[in-house]
């Protein structure tokens, strides 16, 4: 029987990457288009640098077995939009019976997390914190500090990303923003609408037809 | 619905340990008798100290499902034994068909590989790296540095340890030893014996029956 191969990765904090990984995306300004409450604030960003990186992922996947581990870092660029601090896009895993560990290793975050129902959970962290998301919270990370936000995850290879779900409620239900004072806090999203009853099954059933 | 909550840990690196955890466990070194090639020299450690920690383990266990993962830190002493530098007993998951990921927080150390079927593979770890040690690898760590090996870790939640698999074997392939240059080499384990063909054979039927 062939065995599969040990894999030894770096994670170079000071770049933020994962290095030896398999995978690389990089999401620019420009591709969080709609994402921010300032549309005006935003707009001032594209002219300056719609094509700059706004986060970046490398990744290792060893294969795509609910019981294998894809493993990588993330780095987000500090900044706001307004008032509202920089984000990820988020997503719910597509089986969304799937969790994911986050390690902190440089800057500060916070772990932004929404479940099916509409609840909100919010972990700030910093360097050697660790989140566990559990199953079925849509997250989304949010870079609070001065500098990047680099963090190490891993999940099952399985999970699939499902993105659409944060547009389809029109957002995420609050949005993490400057309080003045050098911290943050949450502020209702108008335009955020709960996920029905139905919506939310289809979430459940999705995930067990996966499984 | 009633969702998992999200659970945030914080790893002190110093003390090596996982805080907010809900798992922890400490071999002495009394409880590594045998493991080692030199039994006087290993003596004399128990002798001196028999009930001290040599290693221990902080984790937390969210789940048992296959898609859930366990996450936890692992503190190793650093020293030897004789030539040999200190070891974790080692273990293959009881269903083999389960990666694990290591990321090194401080220290250094070897992750040691052998596959079912005798192959071997070292990896050096220092701070920042990671190993993904695949499906049906046994694996160990070796302290090989003067400071305490401290190492992250995940691995799937239904994955089991059997730790028994390298003593019916009389041990791994090969010890790691220090080289008196201020490395280290692998050398020959003369009591080791390879598994046969039927013993490889249940070690992945096992998994096959538990998947």
């Amino acid at each position: 029987m062939i065995f599969t191969e040990p894999r030894l990765c770096d994670i170079s904090v000071a770049t933020g990457m994962l290095q030896n990984a398999d995978g690389h995306y990089r999401k620019s300004y420009r591709d969080l288009t709609g994402l921010y409450a300032d549309s005006e604030a935003f707009d001032a960003i594209l002219a300056q640098k719609a094509d700059a990186i706004a986060y970046e992922v490398t990744s290792y996947t060893p294969g795509a077995k609910t019981s294998d581990i894809i493993m990588g870092v993330t780095r987000m660029e500090p900044g706001k939009v307004g008032r509202e601090y920089f984000l990820t896009r988020g997503h719910i895993h597509a089986n969304g019976d799937r969790p994911e560990v986050y390690h902190t290793l440089s800057g500060r975050g916070v772990m932004q997390m929404e479940s099916p129902e509409g609840e909100v959970r919010l972990v700030e962290m910093g360097p050697q914190q660790v989140c566990y998301v559990p199953p079925y919270w849509i997250h989304r990370s949010v870079n609070i500090g001065d500098d990047d936000l680099v963090m190490f995850f891993a999940y099952p290879a399985d999970s699939g990303q499902d993105y659409g779900i944060i547009e389809r409620s029109g957002g995420m239900r609050v949005r993490i923003m400057d309080d003045g004072r050098g911290g943050w806090v949450a502020e209702d999203n108008p335009a955020w609408r709960n996920r029905t009853p139905d919506e939310v099954a289809s979430i459940l059933n999705r995930a067990e037809a996966m499984a």
